[in-house]
């Protein structure tokens, strides 16, 4: 991926397109458990961190900042069950007080949330239970998703208070909900996001990826399927029901989100990447001597573009792995020296060759300008930028903070005058079919490349 | 590398094999570019980092942290020419009063020095000093260089000055000497530590690698050779002197410490790492069906150990982006727990395969017995670890934190033992012949390797 | 006061006998009004502080800490009313999460509370609104006031909603509460702590005590009378209703909470601790050569017991001006070396004479005796101990951290076994009818003097 | 006193007219009897503070601000002998580099000093130090006093070093210097500022003020004398040399500094104010209702001023006792605002009356305008204000932070213009011959009230 992570990582210290970590566990070991799944899914949100854990009382620890921040010199917290959560915020301001998870008390007992994904109707929902009497203490939607299924639960019953509850929230969600002592993963019907149930030697995991299971040396056990809800109890766990509707995996989970060795809805993450990259060689071929990724974003997609054309793979960019802390320079000039501090070329590997430099994705393109800048002042003969998904045109309403149509570039310029902008010698994109078949599923979610939603989305 | 750092990071919140960073600056832009240049050598140390600038008054500002941790919120530092310092101490105990750089005023005016390497007969030169009245205030060899230049100078002169205490310091450094708004970058005559002297587009720059120079678009001038002093001066730079000697640059610098991007004594270190893969390929191939790396210290190797093979590379583990930060786990019962949470298998890369396993080096041993479980927990037929310098059995007095026989794995044991112990199915490493060839430089220091040392090293 | 907050300050890092303060603004300058307000009433509570703001929008603020740390570096909050907090906990546990004031959004807008006093139905209410579907982010009794005033506003409308709150609320309240742009100063029927109404040049203030009006160079306008609603809006006042009932005021206000300088329903502090003093001397007058206060806590008495008897007034303790801040003293062996830090004698001032030593109350005692040693040490002759207040036996449920009946000296013993204790030649208290015609109201409350409480408390 | 420290502390965060506070320990229990008696001094520096032990090795630990959040967490220091010191800088510029006490290793040791008051000849001393080859890393004048002490030691050893050092050290010094496991107590021939010796149980201390010996209830053996050099080791004390020369004891420490239960030579503060108080009464009576003082600058002085004119004495003026922690008001308009959140008037004592307000200085006059304002706001019929010192019109040399002759009011207006700004009713000093008879002593300086000073003070 181009694009803003690392732009504006650098510029304003806002990472602006990643979405949030969800964390369910039940057994012995909870804290650390939920520790460790964390740290493996720290991608998936930087801003804020916390933890809710459960033993007949309640016990909270939220802050700002990366999780081995957040719970640096923190006493374990004892519980028998436990829900984490690391942020990134796709609606609500920003503050501790909107930082996951969410534990009220209420006539049921303790009950918490931790969830991933946007509510498209939260305004009218709010609205709605603010008539029906109820009271919120913040802006995220994450506290409206809560007061519904509190209100349904209430009235219902916990397993068609949910169900209930699911119909009326719309948009896309992955979540854990903590009852007391009981967790229920609740995926929306869509599947927007990605959720999973796995079994540690010591308990139960509910986790956003695979790879947080993996952290735990556990082993998945399933996807929580879209619409499903399932119940981890007393050592146990079974499905209690399950919503139809037409699923609609997001893609951008493969194209960049997901770390690459989890497997999202049976897809290794890795593998796709790397099929992305096989399919755009066949789709937009170049005649080059080095195949370059951007890394880390475009590394398995350029080893499959090398596979698929021969061309020989290297590691022609190195990333500073120091630099994925945001920091403002003091004075800093140009947006050059920003990436200059990130990124800088292997001159041995560029310098008088051809080069197919793959990105997963372009996003405002001013990032991919500068390092295409950065290889042709290496001494790269050519330059040709093979981005491995479809350009995005539209904004996102499931998760991914891509809202304002203006900062696309793809949006508003063909590809040539994008190439122009960029300074490339040739620019490709993968195409949607392409995309479709290198993920190897068709119910994907595509709204973000064809403005077209599968559900109701707010006007703006 | 396997090895300490990366247990250690986790384990016990200590690195313990990097060296430190040195930067100088004159001309406009001090702060900031110094800023840039310490944040793209900060994979040379992270336990604290330091400015000294001078305006006709002195600035200084040092902290215990990343230098995004240090210089956070601070105002830019006024001054016309400044040194800069990244610290992992390899003498002296830790305390900020032992970071660099060390900055006094004398008759002379203020003269401040940032140091990269290990004085070997610094506590001969601390009795010798304070005998003759000189005083210290720190644990730190860096405060004995300056206390023994700031005593020639007085004596003999700058120059004169600067030579005397280079013929009196024994050891390793790599320096940058301040005197009010004269900057003198300073190697020793055998070179261990590297140097580079470079021009941005408005100032001059000093620094351990050129991948700082490269951070701030410039460009380099020249290596400062070993024995060598050259002062930079009122826009200009000459060489004041050059001591002889017989070279030695060190080989961990190729090996593992240097970017990859940067050029060291006019070696490419990535090239000289494809190299060495390479190299270790003819000396020690195997029937497999992929290589990996360890990420991210092996990934040059393996794609030269891919290149004169033929066998496949590819990325078949995946490391945690976030875990450069170190973090000690709550109740963290075993280090496969740690390690799992900065790396994971792609299992579609690795299982059934036969895997050929590229890293670096082994310094103690324990974390390579955890990646190759987790390589074959992932499905591997069978993990062939491949490292790409030869078995490290002595300790280094020159700037590398390798001080004790016992840590050495290599040091004890035979490879067919330690093949045993870290559960491979076969272990070669590179030869010492082999690796000079690689590297491409005769003179080299393999102290590490054969215990010889070329110059006096403490007793202990 | 001898007691706690002198020994738990140093001994246990918690003053376990402050209640708290509350502040609401409507005006210009809100921000540094409230901030103002607060530091003048830090007194009434150490443990956190927090603002919250209104204008369209709700802005909160709170932290653990002074006034003077959580508001450091704090940006001016904008607002056209709000309120403020200083608290010390009487119920509810510790916690960021527990710190006013409180602020939730519903169907009526935004509504927030500052709350000094105890709800004593607080357990009874919490469990029937859950039952009515309201749900809990705290264990605060701040908390159940503000979700029940939500309530009953929702059903009654503001002024009616108000009054079927406060019928419903047991115990102890002075209160701001915010509706939008509205204030409304609520007072319990029974009036046990205190709340004022004032003027200043840019707005209106309610406070718990006029101090905070005089720190902003305001004028009273009027307590708050018991049971009376004022409602604060568009640049005016207005008494929206008064309860009736047997009006009830805390007497430990005169005795030892209320700064000296405040009015209090009508009765100036300072003067009702003067006549306390006076009184005393009256009832147990002495043969002696000065009269000495505990400082600060026994000042204006001693000056009254030195005005009615003739003795000569002294300052023969002087305080450390630096010992507020709580400290644990690394290895402190005896509760005397603690005390030594904040207490010492000016020996010229009780050598050889005989001594009587004022204070406004005793509660555990353990404090007392040493002070007594430290006046006997600096060569009194004799020391007679006068306490301005009758002995306290019984627990406070109104909002005063006194709640087990073993922690009070007086409740177990006879003043002669209390005498010995403390080592004191004589030792008296003021009679519960002196202590009523000091501060010159009857319908005081002194059921931590008697046990017998004017309404409804917890078992326990 | 009017003056700097309430202005400054509100306004600009920084008191300006404050010394240094020393401490040396040598016996049992040295941390903590240390910490002891660095918070019982706390009033002579808030700045940072600072701990250095010794036990074989040095222990060093410095911060920012008071002893009770430097030393909170802190893990004891082991060590048979330590010095402390709290700091308000007279000289040098703030930073932690220049927070005492300092230390160093040389050939004899570790060498290491804490220091009240200043070094007149610093500068010269600095330029022939360096001269002489030696190097300092401050610009403290604590620094230097070190150095030159050590190179007069290194050369003629302990007793006739500290003798030819103290020679050429011009101005005021009370120093504990630690030689390894040796304490020495030395104070400059003049004894400008205050330095005792003292036994504990456990241990001797060497201190600023006996204050400090009472807080570890200790008994007070001797002052260490102007020009007098004691030694402290295994557990004895020895003169080993006396210094002669014209006394001349700081009066500030009488009028405002010391804390009113320490003894300084001989003298007790806090019957040398009452004193003061009496003998104004006398020199400028006047007809009032009551007598009123600045607290807590002012009581002891109104005490003694009511004692001799048989004028009730009152307590008409509250101190808001949280207010000596500094802080910037957020939009602060008028210094009276900041003022008034420090004192407020009691009106019961003050309405309708002639006050007489007694405070121990006027330094720049702002603040005792606004007390004035304060005092007639609240209704008093006249104001008259009494100073219980002389004018101060020349700049202190010695150890107080009264640099600049235009910041005196005294220095450039009649007392009958400085009433007028004062807006009070009359005005009266104490005369210099009160003061001294007040006092006790003959041999005071009274350099800021002259500005004739008994030796040599630097041109500026």
């Amino acid at each position: 991926m181009d694009s803003q992570p690392q732009e504006s990582d650098i510029t304003t210290g806002q990472k602006v397109n990643e979405d949030c970590a969800v964390i369910g566990f039940s057994g012995d070991g909870v804290y650390s458990s939920i520790i460790a799944g964390l740290r493996s899914l720290q991608h998936r949100g930087q801003e804020s961190s916390g933890i809710i854990t459960y033993d007949g009382k309640i016990h909270v620890k939220k802050g700002m900042g990366l999780v081995s921040e957040v719970f640096k010199n923190a006493d374990p917290m004892p519980g028998i069950v436990g829900i984490g959560h690391n942020r990134y915020s796709t609606s609500g301001s920003k503050g501790i007080e909107n930082a996951g998870p969410f534990v009220i008390s209420c006539s049921l007992g303790y009950i918490g949330i931790t969830h991933n994904g946007e509510i498209t109707n939260e305004h009218e929902l709010r609205e709605e239970l603010k008539h029906d009497g109820y009271i919120f203490t913040s802006s995220s939607d994450t506290e409206v998703m809560l007061i519904e299924f509190v209100k349904e639960i209430s009235r219902y019953g916990i397993n068609e208070g949910i169900k209930r509850g699911m119909e009326r929230l719309k948009g896309a969600y992955a979540a854990v909900l903590m009852i007391n002592d009981r967790l229920y993963a609740i995926r929306d019907k869509f599947g927007f996001r990605p959720l999973v149930l796995g079994r540690t030697f010591n308990g139960y995991i509910i986790a956003s990826e695979t790879c947080a299971i993996d952290a735990l040396s556990g082993e998945t056990i399933k996807n929580v399927e879209p619409g499903e809800v399932i119940e981890v109890f007393n050592n146990s766990y079974k499905t209690i029901f399950k919503l139809d509707g037409d699923v609609s995996h997001c893609m951008f989970e493969y194209v960049y989100f997901a770390r690459p060795d989890s497997i999202i809805d049976n897809i290794e993450v890795f593998q796709a990447r790397v099929r992305m990259g096989m399919r755009l060689a066949v789709e937009s071929p170049v005649d080059a001597d080095v195949v370059v990724p951007v890394p880390d974003s475009g590394r398995a997609q350029a080893l499959g573009f090398s596979k698929a054309t021969g061309i020989p793979y290297s590691e022609g960019l190195i990333k500073n792995r120091y630099s994925e802390r945001t920091f403002i320079m003091p004075d800093q000039k140009s947006r050059l020296a920003a990436i200059k501090i990130k990124l800088n070329a292997i001159k041995s590997e560029i310098s008088n060759k051809r080069i197919v430099l793959v990105d997963d994705s372009i996003v405002r393109g001013n990032t991919m300008k500068y390092i295409v800048k950065i290889v042709r002042d290496a001494g790269a003969s050519e330059v040709h930028v093979r981005i491995s998904s479809p350009p995005i045109t539209a904004p996102c309403f499931y998760g991914v903070d891509m809202k304002t149509k203006n900062e696309f570039i793809a949006a508003n310029k063909t590809i040539e005058s994008i190439k122009n902008e960029i300074g490339a010698d040739s620019l490709a994109y993968l195409s949607i079919d392409g995309l479709k078949q290198a993920i190897g599923i068709k119910s994907i979610c595509i709204s973000c490349l064809t403005g077209i939603y599968p559900e109701y989305v707010p006007l703006s």
